[in-house]
């Protein structure tokens, strides 16, 4: 999407020279906007790792860009060991970020065939994969958004042109995938198509990504959008300002439970008491259909406790800083994520199409996956 | 309650001369622990404009303490207007919060009939009123904690003595009122009273009086407790790690709707989905008898975006500073409180009981209040 009103990716080949990877520092964001160059796995590994990109679909691709350095940084004589050790450090930057192994594992196995041709096509074909994992998550990005527009335009026209006012929580934009986003592709569709569209940008403490990347990411694009504090998405949907939630997740069961940053559920469980439609949007990858109940069977990784007893901003004079907000001696919890059950979701929105969330609308748009037992709850 | 083991009201006369009022600084709180002397009606205006202190009850006994020092200035042929000049300037530091008015006035009837009396005895007659409104506060609390602590002790009974976890919205502890306060002070009851409890504390952003106060008050006496995002309670709520909400009111109708800290109508959506027991404690002061439709009537002031913006604490150096989380060019909204409807309360805790949210249940404590019509919702 568009920043100082030029078109960027997450993540691209320099154009002067595609031996280099270049990225957003989104740890910088949103005080400052700087490009970064990767020019060895050890670099894509730090980025990754210390979260210079972060996203799931931009983990991936990142990843896969990594590989494609791997290939250039390989010895002639060592280059499968090369490679599967490159491979290893990548995949071990962040565990639990499904697409970062499925990422690596697939330049493994494109670049397995070519071991044996000669160095400059080895590369030609890695930089080939690497591109076309990062066209194909933009391109489901982009399809995310041609299906979810159809939502807002309904509202809209029910509304007879009135702004749609949209509730999201986090950051599922751009920033986190290579381009479009999941949650913010519907509202970047709408908003190109000359929709009136305005956004409720939960700030989402402890981190704070909407406050510091979905701001960011809408207000350089020109999406209308108000911050909010966490606490107030309750009170805005009894007064009738919220049209739909979107939100996207972290993780998805084959019958509809979505796990997703930390306060989604409240979200949730305040726009069922108040009959506000809420969507989940999400890739194909995102689905889980090994899991059947969110609640119970997808795990919840509690974080440091830092991240809730500190706050990082920019000061008065441009500096950044991290302040602390209790007691010397308060200890906090910090759970990361927290599943909200399919009852509660209107929709989920994936490259696809738009379903129920129930195994039989999921199993609909993905009839391969229909294998196995129906849903044990509700 | 306790402070470094010693028992601190929020507001009391100096030891050594009682023609100075003493408070607690809540505005460098908790970073540092600072008691300020008012010595006239200026200090106490301004502590009262600038949050020295806050919260209904103690706004109300500063200001009687206020009218106290106001008879200390007053001129001897001037009495009577300057008192009620000083009244004014009082009533006008912060509009909205009932006690403030109804305190200044009972300290104007008092002194209406003293002023003919001789200057000493004047001076007498308006410490002994103020000192009767902060007792009578004082009072009202311990007794809300009298009736609360059964709740507690209910659930502690049939968790067969392991730990009570109570999660609570904002500070509605001892340093919102003279003392013991009136969300907290069933919580004090029963870990004074050897029962195990455990409270979650939500920051309460924007203002972090959760992070900056709760925390605080419950550490320095000793109540077990842990700081979460405001994300986080319908995560613990899902995983029965909540045993009861317990929240403080702004006003509450005499249908039994409360309104309160913004989010605390988030809290009690999921309370309700999750079979969590949602108490409201709150002082009689605190009742509107002349509401019905909480939601409909009772005002919800929108405050300064900044404190969306920007967030105050502790640098790593100790000094205290303000970080913005956001881009430069981000607009944000920022309401102050919410509604929570009674039918998502369990019950309502005053200093005269426990009672249903509901208008019957609420004449039943308030037979004097039963003139007026039936409430048109549920």
């Amino acid at each position: 999407m568009n920043v100082n009103g030029r078109h960027y990716r997450t993540i691209w080949l320099k154009e002067t020279d595609n031996t280099v990877v270049q990225i957003i520092n989104q740890l910088a964001l949103p005080h400052s906007f700087d490009i970064i160059d990767l020019r060895t796995v050890e670099d894509v590994r730090r980025a990754i790792k210390d979260m210079y990109v972060r996203g799931a679909g931009l983990i991936g691709a990142t990843a896969a860009y990594g590989m494609y350095l791997a290939v250039l940084e390989a010895g002639e004589g060592s280059f499968t060991a090369d490679l599967l050790r490159s491979a290893e450090i990548l995949k071990n930057t962040r565990p639990t970020a499904s697409n970062l192994a499925w990422a690596v594992d697939r330049m493994l196995v494109t670049l397995t065939d070519s071991a044996d041709l000669p160095p400059a096509k080895k590369c030609e074909d890695a930089r080939i994969e690497a591109q076309a994992i990062a066209d194909e998550d933009a391109d489901s990005c982009r399809r995310i958004g041609i299906h979810g527009v159809e939502i807002i335009k309904a509202i809209a026209a029910r509304k007879k042109g009135e702004t749609v006012n949209i509730l999201t929580h986090c950051n599922a934009g751009w920033l986190a995938f290579v381009d479009y986003g999941s949650a913010l592709s519907p509202v970047y569709a709408a908003h190109d198509a000359g929709l009136k569209v305005h956004v409720w940008v939960d700030e989402t403490r402890p981190r704070n990504q909407g406050a510091s990347l979905t701001a960011w990411e809408l207000g350089q694009h020109g999406v209308p959008h108000d911050l909010i504090p966490d606490n107030a998405g309750g009170h805005l949907m009894q007064h009738g300002m919220v049209d739909m939630v979107i939100t996207g997740a972290d993780r998805v069961t084959r019958c509809g439970d979505a796990a997703n940053k930390i306060g989604t559920y409240l979200k949730a469980a305040a726009a069922k008491e108040n009959g506000v439609p809420f969507y989940v949007a999400l890739p194909s990858s995102t689905f889980d259909f090994n899991m059947r109940d969110g609640l119970k069977e997808i795990p919840i990784e509690e974080r440091d406790a830092s991240e809730v007893r500190f706050v990082s901003g920019k000061t008065k004079s441009g500096a950044l800083k991290t302040v602390q907000i209790c007691p010397d001696s308060t200890s906090a919890r910090n759970w990361g994520f927290d599943v909200t059950p399919a009852r509660y979701i209107t929709g989920l929105i994936s490259e696809r199409g738009i379903c129920e969330a129930s195994e039989q609308g999921i199993l609909g748009l993905y009839p391969e996956q229909a294998a196995g037992q129906g849903c044990t709850h509700g």
